[in-house]
């Protein structure tokens, strides 16, 4: 499986050859260091259960390919002579997410600590433009962010675009819709300038979701993501594991019948969750239109007590928590998370979602706390796409390239 | 994990000893004649990649639990001398799936191989009733088709029943609520009168679904399973395997908010499924009342045309239709099942319910013949529960005594 879940030809499918089980033992070698790190290298035969002169060839293998740095410090809670400790190399290979929402387009480059090292982020009402040019425009910020990464030493091995948008599992490369672009049948790589760069896209609400459960680190939660930008989409982690579908298109919330026969939306049906908590239904309700960050304004609006955004921001949650009875009746998971521009309305949504689920959740037990909102707000979607390049190297190392002598 | 899904301790978890490898070639073994039987136990070796002699001490043990019969008939499309064939004994150990209904009782016994060999069914108005009253019937019905499978030679080795409820993942043999009976916190074992012979009790709709897996033979497919009797359930199995929920709550359907502000549920909330297209509520939209078997009375008004009748499956499988949503549009399954009384009333339900479904998933393909009936109808609960012991069975047969010499 690739870092985003989806089944994976090449070497790892391999017969168990000498040059295969090299390339599995310095995966568990840079694993053993970003799970425990930093470590000597009798740490690392210890955790990895290898013997000291192969752990030796290996992380010479792996300092050569910038993926570990040795230093001369010692490893914390020791006295004496300093040791040699083994660590992610925060000058070596990096991670680009990249993001194309409705009203922006976003970059971010981490280190192989997931540590972020360079931030962009423009304005750019994307909905309706040509779907070539928006690519041309995320492929020059992301250009823009590897240079920056360069001078910081960084060198981008690994490149994932985060769409709001479906994005089946077979074929890959593919945004097969993303109503709130307009975009249908979108391939970024029939539109990206240089061919060596070439992101592969992902739904922003699956990044989210993993930049959540990276952030909080509870590996085996299941548990779904709400991810609000222009529109709302959602993902399913179960057990720990991002849970695309049968076909690559699970976790779509925005369209969700709330009122059956309600507002008409734009995708052909009534009543759909979006009509009522999307932000363009909220901004309408409350009165505000054309707002440069609409999130931000929402949310000092409601802080100043603002009577029609405050009604709003109530309709928006009661049809949100209406949306999200079937998920938890369905799925039955351990919390529910609200994302993306969620987060920062939480303290206006979070009542009405609660009281909703309170009044409708009645079979089984529940609790309004398993309700929460997101640590990383409106940073989870493009974070995830840039950890989960990361992932992707520290599971397979011997993709990286030398870049030392060793 | 146990047949029903549940993470399981004993002897799979102990440490490779030699009996713990036994144990596992003695699963191996029947596992293969269960796939692939009748074989000669040359067959056996070639499937399992165990040693001839190794096979033939496995295979000794297992006619001495009774698990495998050897019998003189060539194995087909060979000629000449006859072999000697191993198959699964259909004299030996059994799974008896009990069900107890809102207006029924029901008693399985299937052999090893997963043939029916005991049927029984009594009408009983159950919802209501002392909870002790009620298992106690149930208990006796298992006896008698425990007495009639003994008759045929067969021993039943396991037991599960059926419930209309949640059955929490932990702790285990708990009822937590079953809302059309009128059950609380029921703990079968509490009640049943021979300790020896105590079911663990299941969600209903989750054994139809393992039924309906069974049956169809598609071991990775994604599909959700609607199984309705009185009240309405539904059960998901992802890549092949049943998934229970966080707490063993997933699949709830009968209270999903259909229309929001409509009719009041005695769950406490508004305008659930199961006021639409519970059974209760299809009879008063049909205008009949106290039918002895309902579902038959509505599907016979039905295919004579009655007008009332075809307007209240209409409603109902718009509202079906309505609350399937979700189920898509969240977890992006392969395919749809309507099981239970649904699948005897598929004529006239398909349609309005293929009909909602085109209307508002309109974002990611979908084709209304992937909602389909189910083949086993009614039937499913009662099987899935019988067939779940025979399959934990197989996968652990030292669990058997043994009961012939070798």
């Amino acid at each position: 499986m690739t870092a985003l879940g989806r089944p994976a030809g090449g070497p790892e499918t391999a017969p168990a050859s000498q040059q295969g089980m090299r390339r599995q033992n310095l995966a568990a070698v840079l694993g053993a260091v970003a799970a425990h790190g930093p470590l000597s290298r009798a740490d690392v035969a210890g955790h990895t259960g290898l013997t000291r002169p192969a752990v030796s060839s290996l992380v010479d293998e792996l300092i050569g390919r910038a993926a570990l740095a040795e230093t001369e410090t010692a490893p914390s809670g020791r006295v004496g002579r300093p040791g040699r400790a083994l660590a992610l190399d925060d000058r070596g290979p990096a991670g680009l997410g990249l993001e194309i929402g409705v009203t922006h387009l976003a970059a971010c480059v981490v280190d192989l600590r997931g540590e972020p090292r360079v931030w962009r982020r423009v304005e750019r009402a994307n909905a309706g433009r040509p779907a070539a040019r928006v690519l041309e425009e995320a492929a020059a910020l992301g250009a823009d962010a590897e240079s920056e990464a360069a001078a910081l030493g960084l060198r981008v091995e690994g490149r994932v675009l985060a769409v709001p948008g479906v994005v089946p599992n077979d074929p890959g490369g593919l945004v097969a819709h993303a109503p709130n672009l307009g975009w249908r049948a979108v391939r970024p790589a029939d539109h990206w300038p240089d061919p060596a760069t070439v992101p592969e896209p992902e739904n922003e609400a699956n990044l989210g979701a993993l930049a959540e459960q990276r952030h909080l680190g509870h590996p085996a939660e299941t548990f779904v993501h709400v991810s609000a930008e222009a529109g709302i989409g959602a993902a399913l982690v179960i057990d720990g594991r991002l849970f695309r579908g049968a076909r690559g298109f699970a976790g779509e919330l925005g369209h969700l019948p709330v009122h059956p026969e309600g507002a008409p939306c734009p995708c052909g049906a009534r009543g759909c969750l979006e009509q009522y908590a999307g932000e363009a239904a909220v901004l309408r309700e409350a009165g505000l239109a054309g707002a440069h960050d609409p999130v931000a304004v929402l949310a000092e609006r409601a802080g100043a007590g603002d009577a029609a955004t405050l009604r709003a921001l109530d309709r928006a949650g009661r049809a949100l928590g209406l949306a999200l009875v079937p998920a938890v009746d369905l799925i039955d998971p351990d919390g529910l998370v609200l994302g993306g521009a969620y987060a920062e309305l939480a303290d206006w949504l979070l009542p009405p979602v609660r009281a909703e689920l309170a009044a409708r959740v009645t079979v089984r037990p529940w609790t309004p706390e398993a309700v929460r909102p997101s640590a990383l707000g409106r940073r989870g979607p493009v974070l995830g796409a840039a950890w989960s390049t990361v992932q992707r190297i520290i599971a397979d190392p011997a993709r990286l390239p030398f870049r030392r002598a060793v």
